[in-house]
């Protein structure tokens, strides 16, 4: 007899040989239908292999990671076979699950495969699905693997590197391969099936190998979820805001100037630029001080700061001067400038909290593939402050940091998210620096300012950084993508590093606390998700064109200019359409170009001294007059931004 | 007999052997008085040097910079034979005249010479002139010149370097020094003298070498320039920016960040915005697109804008990448990037003027020995823009920049400026890029521009860059000086380099032309010459503090407060003195701090709600209630920055 041990703590005792899907069976039928993977103690198991010791086991569905992984792993199983069906010749080589489905590399010799063959292959793929054919895993000897893969240089160059007696073979239906198991528990599980991609890929990642055929697709237990997915597919690549950034001609790249080195254009800085005075406004009101440093510091600064020595090789390297020799670096962060500033004249404890803010442009080194428009960049500006301050203000200054990080996510129609807060391991107290008192003190005042800002939260023990604990905020967007934006972290290093001090109320001198905290995090990556959260139809307040007049006829410019003026005057960005184009296509071209409201402007209009007005998305808000329309915009604006109070 | 030529092209003969100040004599006896220096065909000649060649004669007084040189080398030697009057075993080293005065460095061995001996060398100077003796050149073999200064090591080292044959000697009185020549005809001319400093300085410059004092002196034929110099020193002292602005708390330096690297305090930081965001406003108004671009470009981008080949070597060196070993450069100018923008698209003779803006951060190189609080950094931010037109919409183009650099000084008080346009050297025609039509083109449209705004110009003829002609901004500040600041500059290189094209009205592919231009220059230099010419006292709209409210006693500050919140609600930036003391000392603190104007608020002023004003500088404007005092600052702004208009 062999005991099991349930995630719960129960136990049970099962004779030898039994399955995990028995097992899973004996507890109820619903689990053994939906049971995809499991594991036993710890280490990934098949479900129908016999077991003959016992231990803590654990089973995963769908809604588990690892079922999805068994899931798609087994998928790939059976593409390759699929693909096998009709290409006989194919060479297989490597094919794992991935975040989203599974791949399989193969290399298809001298036969084309291309979208045109995608729908026969999803197609083979259900048909051996129907089999209901079990997953068998086998051991094989090194000798007899190479033997079955003898036409297979890849499998050989596999089968080669691994240890004889490790090797295992899978085998279903008529088809094995070389794997190292973690199946579902047959083939019928898979209901709905999508190749989605094949794309070129060297073996093994190197260029100087033979180029192969990446078959990338994704499987799902049901046709609708498979449906749902692709719908979302659709939707992202709509929303994919590498190519509304280009549609909107806000941002771009050019090779010559740098790969991960964004430009941005006229419509995007001045987009930018909103979200930077939109901030500004607020952190002033909220007692922030901006300064400005330089983009680079002597090597000495992070030296000091232990920034050097921690990621001095892997980033961008030392320029050098050329006749004194000196050492700069491209400022990864801003906080050590931001530290020699506190130290450029003596501080008393009534200068605290003191709050240094930079709208500060920071360059790290990122592998060019693993750039990817302006969510992974070298180079990008962070809405940066270090509030330095005594271990009693954290918690008022994070309810006020709070506060100015869901003000923001309210102005940019963000409604969903929670905080995440990372503390220490209570089980590693020695790797932290800074005083059991002080940590303390620090984790309480998250927490409570949390509770007391009512944020929904989730406590993460042992994520905290090496000097100080953090909050995170994660954000779903409109498609339920989760999002790390805003930070406030604390920080006992660089102020002892930096040897910061302040002469407090006792006349000693005390080392303050530092906080840094970002609330959009970058510029470039809040507005790559921005852009992809609202699909472009950026909230009214910081939308490139606000509105659009749309003259009914030429007849009609002269008052579209007019009116045009008057929404100038008020600081409404605003254009004129004054092509010669039916109203129809107008307003369509207007809603492409995702302008919030078209002011059409014809014969009634220009007598009666209004407009008719259009909201985006088909919307028709009736006749108004200039000015209140101007209101309409001004209470709209209000709602979104109103007054900060900090 | 010799043929002499004067500037004014008449032409003379003299006897062989006449000499350059009998010459002078000979035209006027003014002349001969005033005469400081001569050059014969291009050559330093000395004044009482018998002539034995005819040809071009040059005479120097006062009035120019070599006559200046010629006294103040001249004074050089009475300072070293002063010193030896009293030191006669002070070893003498070299003795240049400089911008201001002249220095000699000495080892003077054991002996201490420090500021309290300046007084009796300045006598000694003056009783030596007053002997009216002449300078006298002789030429000396080699041997004969070590065996003088057979106990002088550095001269000795002089010597040793230079031609037999080709070393002078210059006697004066009982004092002799090795010297090339170039003096004034004798001594007793000069009437003033003031030693200013004594600083180390290492022989040669070299740090291994031995340590010197340099003694910094300074001589006028009068002593009522020297009176009026060390005044304006005095002056200029008070007004360095370095000090002003440590005490202003606008910036600073810190060793550790870089030198050369300024760190923007709260204060300053706020005032640079200021001038931001007025320069952006009038910009937007004139029809600039604002873009925002990396602080680091591929070397490749600078290798085809050619800044690489020509500064490579001598700038911040490139940063690689650790992996894939690519190099990047600090951006040393914003150009090469806004091409690329220019390329983002197709462009059609309709997009033009395209004026892209930026306020973009440089970094360039300067030895550290070079560096000077703002005026000579290693980063700064150019108020940056460029203008792609066609040759045919340069005129206009110029006229709107001249606009609105004209409005600029207007608004910070710069009332004195001229225009040097730099044209090509008619005869070396060949040393230009770009067509000889394009070359008239652009010359026409900048003298027209400006002579259709009335600037004050000066011409200079081969001062144009190899790529186009410029027009800069020569400025006086308050105290005198002239300082080089806006630059409009034409450049035929870079869209060459580029291949920047348009699509024409014929349909055919044009290149453009570019325009650069920065109003301001750099946003550092310009805040030091702002500094240094209204000492501190910023224009009303720019200065961080508006209105100090000086309460009269505790009883007052509630009503201070609310007067407070009134002037903040206009957006003007003022702070309440709630230091216990009395009013007088109150005025007399914002009197030194530069506040413009203070809003005094006792017993009268809280009964009859209103506030005595006094603006700084002692006036007062007696009493205004709150709204009468925001409209009268408001009108004041007004006066110095109305809208512009473009």
């Amino acid at each position: 007899m062999i005991e099991i041990i349930f995630p719960d703590g129960n136990k049970k005792t099962f004779e030898q040989g039994i399955t995990a899907l028995q097992i899973a069976e004996n507890i109820s039928n619903q689990l053994a239908k939906k049971v995809l993977s499991a594991q036993l103690n710890g280490k990934t198991i098949e479900l129908n292999e016999p077991l003959y010791e016992g231990g803590q086991i654990k089973f995963f569905t769908w809604d588990d990671d690892a079922g999805k992984r068994a899931f798609w792993h087994s998928s790939a199983h059976l593409l390759a076979q699929a693909i096998l069906d009709f290409y006989p010749k194919a060479k297989l080589t490597i094919g794992p699950p991935i975040e989203n489905g599974f791949y399989y590399d193969i290399d298809f010799g001298e036969e084309d495969f291309g979208e045109s063959d995608f729908e026969k292959i999803e197609k083979q793929i259900l048909r051996r699905a129907q089999e209901k054919a079990e997953f068998k895993m086998r051991k094989v000897s090194k000798t007899d693997a190479l033997a079955f893969y003898k036409d297979n240089p890849y499998k050989t160059e596999l089968i080669e590197n691994l240890e004889d007696g490790s090797i295992t073979f899978c085998d279903h239906s008529d088809f094995t391969d070389l794997c190292r198991g973690g199946h579902i528990p047959n083939t019928g599980l898979v209901k709905a099936v999508k190749i989605l991609n094949a794309a070129g890929a060297y073996w093994r990642g190197n260029e100087k190998n033979k180029q192969l055929t990446r078959v990338y697709g994704i499987s799902f237990p049901k046709q609708s979820m498979l449906d749902e997915y692709l719908q979302k597919l659709e939707e992202a690549k709509k929303r994919d805001h590498r190519k509304l950034g280009a549609e909107l001609e806000l941002f771009a790249f050019s090779q010559r100037v740098g790969k991960g080195l964004p430009l941005w254009l006229p419509k995007g800085a001045a987009l930018r630029e909103r979200l930077v005075k939109f901030l500004q406004d607020a952190q002033k009101k909220a007692g922030y001080l901006q300064v400005i440093t330089p983009h680079i510091g002597h090597k000495d600064l992070y030296v000091c700061s232990g920034h050097y020595a921690k990621y001095g090789k892997d980033s961008f390297q030392p320029i050098t001067t050329p006749e004194e020799g000196e050492e700069f670096l491209l400022k990864p962060m801003n906080c050590p400038h931001h530290c020699e500033i506190y130290k450029v004249k003596p501080r008393s404890y009534k200068d605290l909290p003191l709050r240094l803010a930079e709208f500060g442009t920071v360059y790290r080194y990122e592998q060019s593939g693993e750039l990817h428009g302006l969510t992974r960049v070298r180079g990008f500006t962070q809405d940066d402050a270090h509030i330095f301050c005594t271990a009693d203000q954290l918690k008022d200054e994070f309810k006020k940091v709070i506060d100015l990080v869901l003000y923001i996510f309210k102005a940019l129609d963000f409604n969903d998210y929670k905080a995440q807060i990372s503390l220490r391991d209570p089980e590693n107290p020695d790797k932290y620096i800074g005083s059991e008192e002080n940590w303390k003190k620090a984790e309480h005042a998250i927490i409570e300012a949390a509770a007391e800002k009512g944020l929904p939260t989730i406590m993460e023990y042992g994520e905290a950084a090496f000097y100080g604990p953090k909050l995170d905020f994660m954000v779903k967007d409109a498609l339920g993508r989760m999002w790390q934006l805003g930070t406030i972290q604390v920080d006992y290093n660089l102020p002892e590093r930096f040897e910061l001090e302040y002469k407090g109320a006792d006349n000693q001198m005390h080392r303050p606390v530092m906080i840094h905290r970002a609330p959009f995090g970058s510029l470039e990556r809040f507005v790559a998700v921005l852009l992809e959260h609202c699909a472009g139809n950026f909230p009214i307040w910081l939308t490139p064109e606000q509105v659009r007049i749309l003259p009914v006829s030429e007849k009609y410019h002269n008052y579209a200019s007019q009116v045009l003026q008057q929404l100038e005057a008020h600081n409404i960005r605003a254009s004129i359409d004054e092509r010669n184009e039916k109203i129809g296509r107008k307003i369509r071209d207007a809603e492409v170009a995702k302008v919030p409201y078209m002011a059409i402007a014809g014969e009634i209009e220009q007598e009666q001294n209004n407009l008719n007005i259009r909201k985006h998305g088909g919307y028709n808000l009736g006749p108004m007059d200039v000015i209140t329309f101007v209101q309409y915009i001004e209470e709209e604006i209000k709602k979104l931004i109103p007054e900060f109070n900090n």
